[in-house]
């Protein structure tokens, strides 16, 4: 999964927040965080679809998860 | 910052998930949801950060924004 989040891009993503350095286990804890919080929606979402006897994710899906 | 989290990865992820199939409207979503999570975790980080008198962003910055 860690193909899917990048090193480099936790590192550009906190820069663009105004970091002028970062350090690596400050990215490696980033991207630990967001696979966490990933997990969480994606499966949620994914339960919601075959709740509502769906094969397919939609948006409403996602919708549902930020909103339960 | 579209680049940061390409559509593909968010139709990846949404299928590690067990997603059969994934909606071009859902993956939008998912990234627009993910932007927010990420926007609202690295600019926290960067205050600490800067609230410690550093200008490297470090772990404790990250877990701080997470356990706080």
């Amino acid at each position: 999964m860690e193909e899917d989040l990048p090193i480099l891009t936790m590192e550009n993503l906190l820069k663009k927040a105004g970091a002028k350095r970062v350090s690596e286990s400050a990215k490696l804890q980033l991207q630990k965080i967001l696979f966490q919080k990933i997990t969480k929606i994606t499966r949620k979402a994914n339960n919601f679809s075959n709740h509502a006897g769906r094969k397919t994710i939609k948006k409403s899906d996602i919708e549902l998860v930020i909103f339960e």
